[in-house]
């Protein structure tokens, strides 16, 4: 039985996608040899990845002057990249607090030098986000996360920013059509809509660096990245790569807009059974509701064992909350088909008849 | 065709291996989901990373009280990590210079305070392995590159050190038996004998960690993952479950002594060629060869075309020399077998035969 994979990351990738993978761990462009056997520099890879920052341009319509570029180290790392960018000596930075993830990024950058957290859900466990904010006109530059995995809330709308507005998008890149170009960098573990785990995408505005007369290490400088177009050392190959089909898969069939309006199908059939079902609630400010992660809790946990198990045996998978949330969490990246999301809200409608 | 893989890096492995991870990437562990499509904190992958720790202890024969750790970002990343957690603040390094990730190395530290060049090969363009030279008393470590891809130069004897021992083991570890608890922290990417391309092994004795005084960003503190079990954030999960598969296959063969045994066969078989066939000419000094990386040159350039269609018909692959070196560079990592050696071996015969 195909299961339904609704985990929050690494998640579900396109199926044909995964199937292509596999055969080019065998056989990579009828080379005889594997993908993960061959030169970086050999042009079957140089091909793969020239591809795939193409791809990145085309599909988040980035006009000259952004910098795609894939990385290691996980947005964790851009926490720290960030800062060493961007922030100047002395300087100051801005940061809205969504989320754990949200403040490990203000923490890093703390480490650097002045931060202004200019507004912060922690008061609420994380479950809305705030508005009303004032970003101070001094600061270097502006960090927010557009979408907050464990606690399902996605920023709907962009601050209007003065300064330099930096994203971390990791669990929503490619998932909704935004005006990419409101901000000057944006960065994205490639575990969620883009790939497997093992590669994170920046993309930067170029004018933007250079300007902070930091020393900045090698290969934290992305300017280093930037020159040698990801190429500086060994990249991640195989996470570049499946990346790449990814972004192929989903230029292929249509591109963001598609893909926004089945997520947009999905999150409303689901959000619409948290609503609608007596025995569960949803965990977010409504506003705020994400339409990458949809998180709830079963009202009343003497049923939790029986739920369970029917979502066990209808294959659902990886519904698990976040223990800081509890009760479940349906991660919806744009791989996941909408039957999977039918197939949970039929389980949702038939506990409650037999409850 | 199979091809006779001599590809400096990414480079070959196992077929089986191959084949595993080929599998995974469809179906892991009977779940009926992908490798890198299911959570890094499942049972199932946290029980692969456990495993690849757990084997690299046992390869190298490491006593308690050593962390390895699966990281990202290459040596090239390590080249910031080893001053940031080991060079106290107002301190200093010795390095020993054999190529140019060694100097890499080198100028990295150099950003972050006073290092000391202890032997240089630069003057003959990296062709022996500088010796007899005295490592200051004072110095916070002592770093040297244990194998040189580029020149196809090898450290045999390592100097006896006062200070902590580091060592770049990326293009030989787990290929031959040494005495690796005389060194204080190893590092290897994982692109040559321990898998693909995209995690960086690290081997640190705990001891020597947070002694610098110095502030140290959370994602390039070794601390950070070794009190995380490299699950800090998302791992890169193919390239460390292709690594497990890789030292699996290691041990379940018979470990280092076994494949050292292979190698040391697979080098004679080459630099007896190189040495006979008048034809050529090794590029490294003879004492400092390396086993990994077997570079020399065509003396004739009016041969080249030949040669090099002889070996497109042998199907082997990956010969070229670095740039910086130029001729022919063999790998012959782990994984190549002894028959493709004597397949090249054979071609060399065959061209001195035709000329």
């Amino acid at each position: 039985m195909k299961k339904h994979n609704f985990s929050a990351g690494p998640c579900i990738l396109p199926q044909e996608v995964l199937k292509q993978a596999s055969e080019a761990v065998l056989n990579f462009d009828n080379l005889d040899l594997s993908l993960i056997e061959i030169s970086h520099r050999s042009k079957n890879f140089v091909s793969v990845m020239d591809e795939a920052i193409s791809l990145v341009k085309e599909l988040l319509q980035l006009p000259e002057g952004y910098s795609p570029m894939f990385l290691q180290g996980g947005a964790s790392l851009e926490f720290l990249m960030v800062p060493y960018n961007l922030m100047k000596q002395g300087g100051k930075a801005a940061y809205l607090e969504t989320g754990v993830w949200a403040k490990k990024a203000r923490q890093e950058a703390e480490a650097m030098g002045e931060v202004v957290v200019v507004g912060n859900s922690a008061d609420k466990n994380y479950s809305y986000i705030p508005k009303g904010y004032t970003i101070p006109s001094d600061v270097d530059y502006f960090h927010c996360t557009s979408n907050n995995t464990i606690y399902g809330t996605q920023i709907k709308a962009f601050p209007k920013v003065d300064t330099l507005n930096v994203c971390d998008m990791s669990s929503d890149i490619f998932s909704r059509q935004i005006d990419f170009t409101q901000f000057d960098l944006i960065y994205a573990g490639a575990q969620k809509n883009m790939g497997p785990a093992g590669t994170t995408l920046v993309v930067v505005k170029d004018e933007i660096l250079g300007k902070t007369g930091r020393q900045i290490p090698t290969m934290l400088d992305y300017t280093t990245h930037i020159s040698k177009e990801s190429m500086f050392n060994t990249p991640p190959v195989f996470a570049v790569y499946v990346s790449m089909l990814t972004l192929r898969w989903l230029k292929e069939n249509g591109g963001i807009s598609w893909i926004e309006n089945i997520n947009n199908q999905k999150a409303q059939l689901l959000y619409s059974e948290i609503d609608r079902n007596p025995l569960f609630t949803g965990t977010a400010e409504v506003e705020d509701r994400s339409n990458m992660n949809a998180c709830f809790l079963l009202n009343d946990e003497a049923g939790k064992d029986k739920f369970e198990a029917m979502l066990k045996e209808g294959g659902i998978n990886g519904l698990n909350g976040h223990r800081s949330v509890g009760g479940y969490r349906a991660s919806m990246y744009n791989a996941l088909p909408l039957e999977s999301v039918q197939a949970l809200v039929d389980i949702m409608r038939e506990f409650e008849r037999q409850s």
